[in-house]
């Protein structure tokens, strides 16, 4: 791919920028794409006008901009700014006795490719988070967004510009069809890291075919264990926030277990607050998939073979009894893809063990599975979510977009 | 593979140990490989037997073994036990504006995969490594060490059975075919991070099929550029140890940039230091392939096409003549695998620029390229040298076979 060859290019010149100059550029995009509202509405309306009726209402929504949407990325871009470089960090500096000077120091990672979903603003804020770590971005977005990606990359090519700095440090792939991905995937020697965010097919596509490292992000099945010695007022707000917020991202829970102590107390409040009071007030019911012994309890769909192994993304929530914290750690380590899981309970014992034996990126106390988040982690905003265990885990910053050298001086020493 | 399910049947209980019981594990380890030395020569007979005809000289001498090799190996296991826990390392903590207390600490990463070559004490290393930073190891050694690995393997397991921990903590393959390593490549859900250690084929073969999280290691085609304000005595002999003290590792130098203003002088010293001089003490002499414009300085072999992007492993030196600093970063940054890179200088401001650009794992202002080493760093041991970017850099030591997971106290809080 000829961008590949143009982004490693580029790979110098903008690891040789100072975070002042980086900081000059992301605001110069965030006027630019300001400054181009017009130019980029017109290109979403193109985009929406093609995606209708191929794609379904929730996706044209994710695809809308509009003006205040056009100012979010914009400020999206500045709040990134305020952020402290992560890079010429030492995190280490040793004298070794021969008199070696060693010190492990932040770099860039290089070039960074993101193949994304069909979200424009996705497309500012992957190309805004790869510049402030000191990095060229490839950025290939779904093809239902490629008009409104192609305006919005087209101003922040004219902020960089505007101030000097090498324009090829952004770089969108036209070609939106899956052999792109796969030359992204394969294009070893260009491509430091490569981004998969979205479904559960590319990042498995990505896995089974990258040659280039590649940091897998996503798929959540997270968790919420209602323990014996849980506050039950907690616990049921927590569940809703984390079941009803924003059912269609990775942080919402899909599973809730809960210890067989309370369950006769707690189901039937559960389901009058997932259930029937937002039916009652005209809003989606949750759908409780249960397992047989709490299908005794409360009503329900009894559970299927499959459904404490899926990532709904939807208003549905599967439901079993536990006898012990201890089942509910090995029933959690046998099927969640280790994003996001929260006891609820007023134990600091079980607490403890919980925290200990849940290998998860995140895993919560008495708050909801949704924090799991770039932003509310304090990290700024993020590129993703990592489920794995390599590089970086959760949220990814802009620390996790930087690698790091040893740079060691000497007088001479020789071995 | 079976042993890929006994092995994640063990995270959990490996992880659960506390560094105490762990370090009694690793010296009843080391106890147990020198109790049993006899068992361990005899097995090591049969490999060298098997072996003899089929593998070079220098390959039957990295295979063998000797009772003063075999008190090494445990010597360093010994030394492990001294490192600090790399595990419960609380990397970052901060109490959100919501009460939220978010703690991100490290933890093992679980299994941890090793392919690597026919040298019996990697198995102890490896093994031990894997152990301190709380992990399960899988063992996957070339197929000439075999018996000498399994006689190894099986005392290791012996002591930790004598201090009460899982055997299952370290596992070794007994198929020494393709086939297996190919299943580790694949074994997705149980492998976490797969190692793979040894030539440019095998590194090749888990970077293209790969499905589990992989880090590069090993190959290093390292420069060490003499600039125009160098200390010549400096050059010489670092340039002499990097390449003369081991030319077979992968920290060897193998190409030397020279500055144009010092050519003249300092060509004729490098070859009577580095060919006339050993020749004439009975060492094998460094065979100097040279470009165009050093050829009418010294004698020696011109340089052929492929010379400056070969890891020649041997008394082989590839000599070029750069007219800037800059130029020597440009065919470096070209050339180079990114392991470990060197200049020799007295100017303060080209050092800088040097550490700068070069993106290399270790860069070296005025000592030798064969520091890079886990040892040498100060990190105890090490599990190779990192040549990616993600994830680690340089040499691999306990902290880098972890990672972290967050986790999230809170008091009821939603999103």
């Amino acid at each position: 791919m000829k961008l590949c060859a143009l982004a490693k290019a580029a790979v110098k010149k903008v690891a040789a920028l100072d975070d002042a100059t980086i900081n000059s550029a992301l605001l110069a995009m965030a006027d630019a794409i300001e400054g181009k509202a017009t130019e980029i509405l017109l290109a979403n309306e193109k985009d929406i006008e093609a995606a209708r009726g191929t794609v379904s209402d929730v996706m044209i929504d994710r695809l809308r901009l509009t003006e205040s949407r056009i100012h979010a990325m914009a400020d999206g871009i500045r709040e990134i700014t305020k952020l402290p470089s992560p890079l010429g960090v030492t995190l280490d500096k040793s004298t070794r006795p021969n008199g070696l000077v060693i010190e492990k120091v932040t770099v860039p990672m290089g070039v960074i490719a993101i193949i994304y979903e069909s979200r424009p603003n996705v497309t500012s804020d992957a190309a805004a988070l790869a510049l402030k770590s000191g990095n060229v971005s490839i950025l290939r977005g779904g093809k239902e967004a490629y008009n409104s990606s192609l305006a919005i990359v087209t101003a922040m090519k004219a902020g960089l510009s505007s101030v000097g700095v090498c324009e090829d440090a952004i770089n969108l792939v036209s070609d939106t069809t899956r052999t792109s991905s796969y030359e992204l995937m394969r294009a070893s020697g260009y491509v430091d890291l490569l981004i998969p965010r979205g479904g559960a097919g590319l990042i498995r596509a990505c896995v089974e075919n990258s040659t280039v490292p590649c940091l897998e992000t996503g798929t959540g099945i997270c968790h919420i264990y209602v323990d014996a010695d849980a506050d039950t007022e907690k616990a049921i707000s927590i569940i809703e926030n984390a079941k009803t917020s924003r059912p269609s991202v990775c942080n919402a829970a899909e599973v809730c277990l809960v210890h067989k102590d309370i369950a006769k107390d707690f189901l039937p409040k559960l389901k009058e607050v997932l259930a029937d009071k937002r039916a009652a007030a005209g809003q989606t019911p949750v759908e409780l998939r249960l397992s047989e012994d709490a299908l005794k309890i409360i009503d329900g769909t009894p559970a299927g073979e499959n459904d404490f192994d899926t990532e709904f993304l939807d208003y549905v929530l599967a439901v079993k009894i536990v006898s012990s914290a201890a089942e509910a750690i090995e029933h959690i380590t046998l099927h969640s893809t280790h994003h996001s899981d929260a006891i609820i309970t007023e134990n600091t014992a079980v607490a403890d063990l919980f925290t200990k034996e849940i290998d998860s990126a995140a895993v919560y106390v008495n708050a909801s599975t949704r924090f799991t988040d770039g932003g509310e982690f304090g990290l700024g905003c993020e590129m993703g979510i990592s489920t794995q265990k390599m590089h970086a885990r959760g949220p990814l910053g802009i620390r996790e977009l930087t690698t790091y050298k040893y740079i060691i001086r000497g007088n001479g020493q020789i071995r």
